[in-house]
């Protein structure tokens, strides 16, 4: 860990911009920068800077040198996670890697380090003792910059009373030996505390005369990598993570297959909405919309029931809560053999063992979550509602609300018709089928006893769509002269018409937004929270 | 099943033609198109047509019409699976929901009828009976176009000999209702049993003076909702499911976490191959060559493991077996403590738990695909072995191969080395570490004694490079001096550069081609056939 041997000497600022600099005036600046750094911080804290001399304890801490962390050797040392610490550990000498949360020095013989590791912080002590622990050992402490991964290594204790200030209240760790990893800038452009602060901490502290600082979206997103490390935003990716591994472990149990379909596709997709147009070796391509077409050439390529988890892409010009540029589809298509209230079926089963796994297994996650963005669980049945549009526009009647019975709800709508149905049935999460025709793709089929509905239907979570789905036209003529009707020029879509030309069973499916049913599960506000870089019309980056 | 009021007549091919023709007009056409139809497979099978006239016993058979297809009712009966059918059920009434694979008329009282679902298939027999089974149902099941869709309702048999014609080799359906649910073209651009075959099936036949029918691969491509249909295919794309959740179910028990990164990125991404460019809302933007930079971020973002399925886009114009210009990335990064080892240990336990869980849990896809394409089961060994890139190229050189000890392996010396590996160690999978830096992209680690050679490494499956994997350099100010060294202009790649400098721990990672290792682990020999819809520099359809 001492090594001064380092072929690569980590580079300053100034080197950055392109100016060789030898290994020994690095090395001097660097200690500069570093002797500034720990004035700056000792002056903060009103504790007096210790004289430099050496030091015979200074193989106990230090930064580690670029060359050891290049794959040196393998020490056969453990290291124990964070959030595994426990009282069960006391007396044991232990190794974390983690980083630094905060640093609070006690006069100039003791300092406390917060260490985080994956969203868990643990409180660790630094005491000045002979032979073990150094004055200029705890100097070196408190110049390090918040967010620098270290290497800890201690003993554990047991306080008396528990820490308030680190999710393991149980436990501390008596430093004997420190080591930075690496180092962060001294100055960050968020720090992680505030990116953690809940709206109504903020509120509180402004009755009290206290203004605390707010991190804007955009500024969030501008420094994901640093917002991503708040607890909140752990828990949403984790959740994220399970919803897909339900949805995935769900339809396997049920005969589905996991496929791929291709995003570039020549043409332009299903007409309607944009999409990104590109260059395809000299010919015409686009970005795939959805894998409508291919998931339904699988079916008809004998695969019977299949998935897909994958990006999608609408060059929309949407600035809404809900929408992106980008997001991730959970696509779904299967045979049905005589309705389908079969695929509503899948919906039901699939989102209700969604919901429970969700409040059994992230417990964590959504606590953490919601300590920043505090939600009620969802309220949902052990069965779900399904009303059918006709049931939904008589219920907005009979509350006031006038809509067109063969036009869209526009959201406005679809939020009052929630309310209504959470009122009426205890539930935010149902099914409205039988949509108009009219406001449907052109390859949904119409209903058997009126051709001015469909057979289709939209799934809400408190008062929102996150799930379109319908029974497809599977007979080639019939579809070509649909999407006629629609007004798309048959010739642009003859190898999804030619597709059904061979045997079609019947068959219908569905699509979810990864992002927005997280979104909704935890009743976020902003689809770019679920997102872990979010692109919208006006963002690329990072 | 019977019913004649459908508003939606199914259109021929003349009015798919644009021609408006009237209901009367349309079914006479259609009645025409039948005969001729019924006629010729009459004069094939040598059976002469039954007179027609009026048949009580029609309600058994018939075309369903399109109204009873769009979730008229749910009726309550079950469907049986081909593939559970067996000896236990015999005569047991089932309905069965499959396709024509082939008809064989016996005299005008007998027809054979082989029923395929997902793959399976079942002999089912339509016998002429009083009161039962008519001759004009014989006729109407002979005249049945291939592939078509059809619902048999009959009762289980057990046949004295097995069936040999049929997967379900113990059980036979006598027929006693059949109606055609979805008609396909009568001729077909593919034979599903001309696709199905071996090449060794081919050569026999040519050795017998007889000429079978070799579907070559455009042709597959180009109908590939027929070709996907063949056993094999079946076959390989579960298989490439069962890959899949073998990788995320290892990772997410190891601790990683599942993520999703954008694939519009604007600029250009990392220097070097050629990639997928487009407008995205006035700005440049291209399509993600790898995860690789945001994959980076999500670990500098406090994940500590993540992993990702998605797509990849190459604009490469390679047109080898083993190369696509879209394909599905499997990707990992993960904290290091010490050693890029512990990235290859990841690799080691998953890939020998994924061999052994296909080998287990996917015989029946095997075997159909090797029927196909005959092969050899993948030769590994409990615990991976790792060689030097420097002891790979000494053995080349024992076997009088001359390669540059600080260039790349060239395919052929890749294949080469296999061989030699396979002979003396006994595994067609191994990893070779320790690249020269040269040959690696600039965010690789050099290793820590001799800056010529990296910390990465690549792994091969029957000669052919799989996983391409590496500690990554995690120094900021270290990484800008590489991409410099390299050729890339700092400035365009400073979001990925500036990411490290937040505190970032040591890490690696490594990325698989999820198509090349279905493909080599079944010995394939063209990357086309793991590949969905694939997509090279000459192809972006179907």
């Amino acid at each position: 860990m001492a090594s001064e041997e380092s072929e690569i000497t980590p580079m300053n600022e100034s080197q950055e911009e392109g100016k060789k600099l030898s290994k020994k005036e690095a090395a001097k600046l660097e200690r500069q920068r570093r002797r500034q750094e720990a004035a700056a911080v000792a002056a903060i804290s009103a504790v007096s800077v210790v004289e430099e001399g050496p030091d015979p304890l200074s193989g106990n801490y230090g930064d580690v040198v670029l060359k050891d962390l290049q794959s040196k050797a393998v020490s056969g040392r453990k290291w124990t996670e964070v959030g595994s610490l426990s009282p069960e550990m006391r007396e044991q000498v232990v190794l974390i890697r983690g980083r630094v949360q905060t640093i609070r020095p006690v006069g100039k013989k003791i300092a406390f380090v917060v260490v985080r590791e994956r969203g868990f912080t643990v409180q660790c002590v630094l005491t000045v003792k002979h032979e073990l622990v150094s004055a200029q050992m705890v100097k070196f402490a408190t110049s390090l910059s918040k967010e620098s991964i270290l290497d800890v290594e201690g003993v554990v204790t047991v306080p008396e009373k528990p820490i308030t200030g680190a999710t393991q209240q149980q436990v501390e760790i008596q430093i004997s030996k420190l080591y930075c990893v690496n180092k962060a800038v001294p100055t960050l452009p968020i720090n992680i505390e505030d990116a953690s602060r809940s709206e109504v901490e903020i509120e509180q502290a402004l009755e009290k005369g206290e203004q605390l600082v707010r991190v804007n979206q955009d500024t969030r997103l501008n420094y994901r990598i640093l917002d991503i490390r708040t607890p909140a935003n752990q828990g949403i990716f984790r959740i994220q993570c399970q919803v897909e591994n339900i949805f995935r472990q769900f339809l396997l149990s049920e005969g589905f297959i996991g496929i791929h379909t291709p995003k570039l596709i020549g043409g332009s997709s299903e007409g309607g909405s944009a999409v990104f147009k590109l260059d395809y070796k000299g010919q015409p391509a686009c970005l795939a919309q959805s894998p409508q077409l291919h998931k339904q050439m699988a079916i008809c390529g004998d695969f019977g029931r299949v998935f897909e988890i994958g990006p999608v892409f609408r060059a929309e010009d949407s600035f809404t809560h809900r929408h992106l540029c980008e997001f991730t589809g959970l696509d779904v298509e299967m045979e049905i053999k005589e309705h389908y209230s079969e695929v509503m079926d899948i919906v039901d089963r699939l989102f209700v063992a969604m919901f429970d796994s969700l409040n059994e297994k992230c417990k964590k996650e959504l606590d953490a979550i919601g300590r920043q963005y505090p939600f009620e669980p969802l309220k949902y049945l052990r069965k779900t509602l399904r009303l059918t549009f006709q049931e939904g526009v008589q219920m907005l009647k009979e509350a006031g609300i006038e809509v067109d019975p063969f036009g869209d709800l526009n959201t406005e709508s679809e939020r009052k018709l929630g309310q209504l149905v959470a009122e009426k049935y205890g539930t935010e999460f149902y099914i409205l089928h039988k949509y108009p025709l009219a406001v449907r793709p052109f390859y949904t089929m119409p209903c058997y006893d009126n051709p001015a509905y469909s057979n289709s239907f939209d799934v809400f979570i408190r008062g929102e769509e996150i799930i379109s789905g319908a029974q497809r036209v599977h007979v080639p003529e019939f579809l070509a002269k649909r999407a006629e009707e629609c007004g798309i020029v048959v010739k642009t879509i003859s190898t999804y018409i030619d597709s059904f030309r061979y045997g079609a069973p019947p068959h219908g499916g569905f699509g979810v937004g990864l992002e927005r049913a997280v979104m909704l599960f935890c009743a976020l506000n902003n689809i770019r929270k679920t997102s872990l870089f979010p692109r919208d019309p006006q963002r690329i980056a990072p």
